[in-house]
């Protein structure tokens, strides 16, 4: 089977731009088929402050109304992206930004309002495998944003980039031979998160199962490695979780410091 | 040849989400292989106002500070297109989005800062073609908004919808039997704007020299029209000036009112 890299990226290094086109000259020169799935940065939630927009949370979760929801848009679809593809090209990589509406790619539906209305929130139904690929032969880089499109309303409406990112890795990983490399603010999975030495090199799920029984997983973790785990039991040959550079470095077959998904 | 329409619309038409329904669903049913190219409405000055923005004129031409290419980066490139995007997939129509960084669609050079600066405004100095073919066979509908790429700084620039119109239509018109429909908030070319019975059904060069000679084109015409007689020039089959709803009678074969551009 042919090799498909698939990239999450967000947080912190969406919002510092040095680091970022360092990041982006990298992912340009990742050899063979690639994908970029981006979050947002902490400029929504800057935008949302100027425009008076109330950023609504419940036990930690976003609340997206309407207007919240034609923010991300504008951001994410809009704004980042754009930034991301303009410079990705200067590199050299064929990217084409994608949301997803555009080729019907993330069909949704809109979360049931009981018992919590998260407001305009998708969960997501499928994936456009077909045309994914049709762009994957063409040589074009896809950089898919985390909103996904209510067929029913024809709406867009905000998802998880993470759940983005584990969904497209899903569909495709029985047509290539699929890594996901989830990039963010930490080395990986840290025993403690102060001691960058107690970074484990791999985790199982009997260990995560641990580690969350004895709450050693920060709450934000929980969500990212269900994702991780979900991925690679769907067939991903690899799933890692590390910072940028890290990734960029396993792609390249470099050395590299980060915790891989094994399923046991 | 294989036939394509080509709808232009901007101004009121996007601001209003009635008649832009309506619109998108007669849209989404012409029948062939079709590409809408969109302008901006007035959403981005109202935004940059609420953002503290300033909007920037030279003799009625927008001077495009870094700032205000961001915003309408987001606006017409996330906010508008995203949302034109997802209404027609939902009326059947698979449409796709796409800014002039997106597979490199549209590069453009910075326009010179001398003898008035415009900032971030960007002169278009190619067509990807080929691209424009693969995703019009793939039976994706491009639609395409008016910001162009700086290859050089990996940068978005703003561009005229008018001119991006024109181009593409120049660009396609030796591959396709190609229509340029300029939709837009007047019937056609008045001889007078207050009696809708002067419509002209038909403008050439000769009329349209004697009309600017007597003064008798508004201002805002002048780019429209010359844009309008290039794309004829370059091998346009018709090329037609009318409303939204007269645009879509033209390609359903229905009777119409509108100005065509004849060469002679």
């Amino acid at each position: 089977m042919e090799k498909l890299t698939l990239f999450k990226v967000g947080g912190k290094i969406l919002d510092d731009a040095k680091a970022l086109k360092d990041f982006l000259k990298g992912f340009a020169k990742v050899p063979g088929k690639k994908i970029l799935v981006h979050g947002g940065g902490i400029f929504a939630d800057q935008l949302a402050k100027q425009l008076g927009i109330e950023v609504e949370m419940h036990e930690g979760r976003r609340i997206t109304s309407p207007a919240m929801r034609d923010l991300v848009t504008m951001v994410y679809g809009g704004l980042l992206q754009k930034q991301l593809v303009a410079h990705l090209q200067s590199y050299g990589c064929d990217a084409l930004g994608l949301s997803g509406a555009d080729a019907a790619l993330l069909p949704a539906t809109r979360r049931n309002p009981q018992p919590i209305d998260f407001g305009c929130v998708g969960d997501i139904e499928s994936i456009n495998v077909e045309r994914l690929e049709q762009f994957l032969s063409l040589g074009l880089t896809p950089v898919i944003c985390p909103l996904s499109w209510d067929p029913l309303q024809g709406e867009m409406l905000n998802s998880n980039a993470d759940g983005v990112a584990c969904r497209i890795t899903e569909a495709l990983a029985h047509r290539y031979e699929t890594t996901l490399l989830y990039c963010f603010d930490k080395a990986g999975v840290l025993l403690d998160l102060n001691d960058p030495t107690s970074l484990l090199p791999s985790i199982t799920p009997s260990v995560y199962s641990h580690l969350k029984s004895e709450a050693k997983v920060h709450t934000g973790m929980v969500p990212k490695l269900d994702s991780c785990f979900r991925a690679k039991a769907a067939g991903a040959k690899q799933v890692l979780l590390a910072s940028p550079d890290q990734s960029l470095a396993y792609a390249s077959a470099q050395p590299f410091r980060g915790t891989l998904i094994e399923l046991n």
